[in-house]
């Protein structure tokens, strides 16, 4: 590999330093961090801006070798590591933040930047970026607009979508687009930006992002609330959302709660067992009161934190739920919305499968991360839940993507007309299939798009 | 026209009262509202359902003639009437509301329905659509979609794009894309939705939407602000969004008001002229209090209504510059975004065109709506300011959309990659050109896409 002269003409764009063929080096590419996904890659390219982004596509581009790019990854459904030889481009490299501008709320990052990073620099002005999510150390920013990253606070301030009022990208051809300008109203032709969120580097490659901010909410309540079904707790969502400063409302449940206490050796939350739990935080300029706690039917106890330590322990009850569930075994992983009226049915459902089911997730959009431990046949019990899900009418994918991992799925939660469509925009942006073949569609021979 | 085979054909599909070919039947879709812009069509068809829709698609695709669609004829920018004898498909009969969802905060309309209709529907359940603009009677939120129109409370509740859970729409070939679940969490796949809202048309024809509501907060506090100059307005903007519950902030100028007073008999808001005029409203779950204005070091005077008699003659300053300016006679009407840091430079050089300027518009969007009266050659004068916006990095279209009008002067405000990107996802869909053509790039020969 170390002759290849693919690798000495993008030595001359990145610098030698910026390509890496020898496996050693490579290894933290071209696998993910499940170690569930990877291949090999021809080499990774480590481009350090837009411009030799830019080249390394044009270089790969004329040779016909498609590229994967990559940010943190931090992905959970194999989007962003190769598969059989691409180059591999990590956009790491690109992580400068640019000034706050705190009149237009906006803030521009680097593809590479994490999410951390961007985090604190908006908190030195005062504001924050309305996504967080548990990978905010290595998760790019980049990798999130590419997957279209949501996390805890979609309920307030939506998905990456709705946070990036613009980007950078370089297509399939090596051209580059430049909408950095954040423009709050530009209605001048196709959403290109919004395309491109979302479509995990199979239209572009984005390189830096114009970034939405909002203010910083310096009071928190926090409190975990005991129901006795799920049911009785979706109902109950209408009132807890009466306060708009609901930032966040997570559910589990008995068997998650078991599986965190044996792990962390954290007492119960509360003197009784219950059906579900909710934990809830409000953020605003003066402390949320929660006196709607008091008019709530089906609550059936509920803890308020009292100090931060308290907070950090309620959160970790929902936190440390994935932790649990990997020292228990290796789960069978997935990240499906169901309608809201389904939730409790669908939760309800998986106690049937051949498996040990652990739930939780994000209660307001539907969201429920399965988890499923000592699956005989990881693939069937996979099929058997998507396919409840695309009749439900929900989403084979809420959160990570459809990556190379559920590329088998995607005709039950997108119809034939939506996927054609969805093919023609690809084969109209990357006419060769060049960049991340293999995700979203079945990769086709170069050549065919 | 009354023996058109393609008439008899269609209204087998709508029936025959439903396509209309007497000039006196279809001027009011032909012609739009201003009428500056519009063009024989060779009929208009008005279907009833989305499957209607499909089937009149499919039989002009299958003959090779052109479709305009349009809603409630209020478009600024020419993209809503015909041209040169298309067909004129009428969404206003596919008017019906859903039921309001009041956990998910989601209602289903169809694209006829105007936004008076949908904004009364929500209200009975407590809650609003956050998009709201002067048309409201008359624009549809198909049309509004079509063209992601914006307003007045783009500053608290973003443009049409941000308020579009999902969408059905029917594609050049007839076939049927149905997104109408709304999931807020769902990323399977590229955003077609959101590639619809905003492509004025030619991608794909709108049928029905599913908007995301807010809460209505119950009280509002009006007031009218004067400062020295715009710079001041602008360097005021962050202090005024410190309260969360900002949902306008309008600016207007000296000689709008004169015009307004001398239309309307209205008295002067203040006691003396002032450089600046800036309308705000803040809405809340508690009446809103501005005390922040005592602290506005530029502010030069301030009335805060008292009444809503009072609050309706303060909004009327800036409501009724369109009508004021229209009754002194035909101006030349732009819509354009400028960096909000360039937004006073660009004001004051607009005294130096060849033609008597009228500017007001939304402040927090530096989004001006530039009204030229007098102008000897508007077509020169519209280049000039176009161009001016161009090299400010602005939007040409800050709300209106490129329609036909704007087409000359795409490149401005997109680069000749971004033009195309477009224009290759505009051949991937509608590889004929049978939508919409001539809006956004120029018409092509029928079958060359």
């Amino acid at each position: 590999m170390q002759n290849d002269p693919l690798a000495a003409r993008l030595a001359e764009v990145v610098g030698a330093a910026h390509v890496l063929t020898d496996p050693a080096l490579t290894a933290s590419y071209t696998t993910d961090f499940t170690r569930r996904f990877g291949g090999p890659a021809r080499l990774v390219v480590r481009p350090g801006d837009t411009g030799q982004v830019a080249s390394v596509v044009r270089i790969c581009a004329a040779e016909g070798v498609p590229v994967v790019p990559q940010g943190g990854n931090t992905g959970l459904a194999g989007g962003g590591v190769p598969r059989s030889g691409e180059v591999l481009l990590s956009l790491r490299r690109l992580d400068g933040l640019g000034p706050v501008d705190g009149t237009a709320r906006q803030l521009t990052a680097g593809a590479g930047a994490t999410l951390t990073a961007v985090q604190r620099h908006a908190r030195t002005a005062g504001l924050d970026f309305g996504v967080d999510l548990a990978a905010r150390d290595s998760a790019t920013v980049g990798g999130m607009a590419a997957t279209n990253a949501g996390g805890e606070r979609v309920l307030r301030y939506g998905t990456m979508r709705a946070n990036v009022a613009g980007l950078s990208a370089v297509l399939a051809d090596g051209s580059a687009i430049d909408r950095l300008s954040g423009l709050p109203k530009d209605n001048a032709g196709y959403d290109l930006t919004g395309l491109l969120v979302g479509s995990e580097g199979t239209l572009g490659i984005v390189t830096a992002l114009r970034l939405r901010l909002v203010p910083r909410p310096p009071e928190r309540t926090t409190a975990l609330l005991a129901f006795g079904s799920l049911a009785d707790a979706v109902a109950s969502l209408d009132a807890l959302r009466s306060l708009d400063s609901l930032e966040l409302a997570e559910f589990f449940l008995p068997t998650g709660l078991a599986l965190v206490r044996e792990h962390t050796g954290l007492p119960a939350p509360f003197t009784e067992p219950h059906g579900a739990y909710v934990l809830v935080e409000y953020a605003a300029p003066a402390p949320p009161v929660l006196d709607l706690l008091a008019d709530l039917e089906r609550l059936r106890d509920a803890v308020v934190a009292a100090d931060s330590a308290d907070r950090h322990r309620l959160a970790t009850y929902r936190e440390a739920h994935t932790e649990a569930i990997s020292a228990a075994g290796v789960p069978v992983k997935l990240d499906v919305t169901v309608p809201l009226p389904d939730l409790a049915g669908f939760v309800t459902e998986m106690e049937s499968l051949p498996a040990t089911p652990y739930l939780f997730g994000h209660l307001a959009e539907g969201n429920a991360h399965v988890n499923l431990l000592g699956a005989a046949d990881p693939e069937a019990v996979t099929e058997t839940v998507l396919r409840r899900v695309g009749r439900a009418g929900g989403s084979i994918s809420a959160e990570h993507g459809i990556g190379t991992a559920k590329v088998p799925w995607l005709d039950l939660t997108r119809s034939p007309t939506e996927i054609a469509a969805m093919r023609a925009v690809k084969r109209a942006l990357d006419p060769y299939g060049l960049l991340n073949p293999g995700v979203l569609f079945p990769a086709r021979p170069s050549g065919q798009g």
